[in-house]
């Protein structure tokens, strides 16, 4: 399903992994199960991963209270947490459960005042090397084309066991 | 009080502003509610105001199973709402309460694997404009000298009504 | 003339500014005046403009050896002066012959190590505010399509005289 | 020698490894010949090592006409060189001569427009680990307290031959 501001928004399971060219290499179901149920701090906020191709991952923030900010708006750690998952899942979508990878800076710009409704994050690798990754995600409010708020990110991957 | 790591942990309200050149434009009190209050998803952490004197602020987070990571750390969205209110805290402890300054953009270095304990948190003003303000955030693990996490962040501050 | 990487490489003087959909508020020669001849350490470099439309611009850093880092690559404030100038070049193609804007930030990821041979650096804007511009640059080297540095940055646009 | 600013002014070279607890890997005249021999772009800057101890530096840029920019005041790019140079000098200052390490990441933050005068730049380390470091760099203008331009930078260390 194509949205209005042109992002594909898969929501049967069973075409998560359709968009990449490349199988990836943890399934969805995995990552989230990792990256949710491990933390709870992010895990709360109930996110849906609705792509998850190798490399090119989307994530959706369902709007809650949870996430108020006074002015009609979404706080901005609730946006960070939604870069880091995403980011997570678009590394682990290609090195695969690497559990001791781990994020060591990120950027983040907040561009516009997200409205009080549904975030949609977009990740996508931006060089994925033999020791370090460095992604970027940028979001939307569910619904307007613009971008709320652009991320990139560097994670360090560990040497592989020899 | 003066913790081994070398940072005052002032605990009694009644210190809180005694540790800057100046009085902040807003006080400790006002900050928190404003901050907390108004913010559930930073609310819910439980920090607590140690230092709040102009441009200079230190903020606790207690370790909880909230803040959780698989192997026994804290995880990073957390950290970075930590480095979001300590700012904050900066900028309006030199502004005053404008509701309307927003965070800009967010630089974070995750230096270190931060034991499963209170972070403590000290934010400084790098710069302040009329316009625009930078802040500094070096976070610390309780008892211990070395840091966590290092942030940068930038806040546009609207101009004054005229 | 679309390259093998897929950029658009505009040589002629005629074709400059036909890319976008809004005309420039500022020439590409005004431009160049500008911001070449202005500043001697980036106008050295020689950087030519291959596309310059509303928010969409593309510079040639031409290789040389001024550039050079041992290793055979080109060092890293090469880089950074050809995100600056390109940056620049974004933000007056959109607000006109502005010349108190001036950068605030800029975050650059190297991504990997380019080689001898000219980088062409596309830029295009993230947010364009009243008084913040966000725009981001994305270099290549020339004939190959990976990425070698990503950079974000922010300017500050002075309010206008009333 | 210490100026009105507070920052430390070693001009002889003896005195100049004398600052850090620790003795420097790598002398201040051989990090100079790697750093301004082998980077004409940087080289030609004719900056001064004003201090080369084990995880801090400071070195001065010199006023020049190259640096100019409209307005009376020094171009970005050169401030960003500086500041490549200054944590380079960090990170081999703590390493030793590993020519294979590179930068990965930097951000920059412009305070203040600096005078046509010299500038001072003082990096530290913030991280030290086996396969990433971490330093930040603040500048100021000869002569005036105020940080012109923070600057924080992460560098990859080649893994060591085994």
């Amino acid at each position: 399903m194509v949205e209005a501001s042109g992002w594909v928004d898969v929501s049967g399971e069973a075409e998560v992994a359709a968009g990449g060219i490349e199988r990836p290499r943890i399934t969805a179901e995995e990552f989230r199960e990792l990256a949710w149920q491990g933390v709870p701090y992010v895990g709360q906020l109930g996110c849906e991963i609705l792509r998850f191709a190798a490399g090119d991952v989307v994530v959706r923030l369902p709007y809650s209270e949870l996430l108020q900010r006074p002015g009609g708006t979404i706080c901005g750690p609730a946006l960070m947490a939604l870069a880091d998952i995403t980011l997570y899942g678009v590394v682990l979508s290609l090195i695969g459960r690497v559990e001791l990878a781990v994020t060591t800076s990120m950027t983040v710009h907040f561009l516009s005042r997200p409205a009080p409704v549904d975030v949609l994050a977009a990740g996508r690798i931006l060089k994925l090397g033999r020791r370090l990754a460095v992604g970027e995600v940028v979001m939307r409010s569910k619904g307007d084309p613009h971008p709320v708020c652009q991320v990139t990110g560097t994670y360090a991957i560990p040497p592989e066991p020899g």
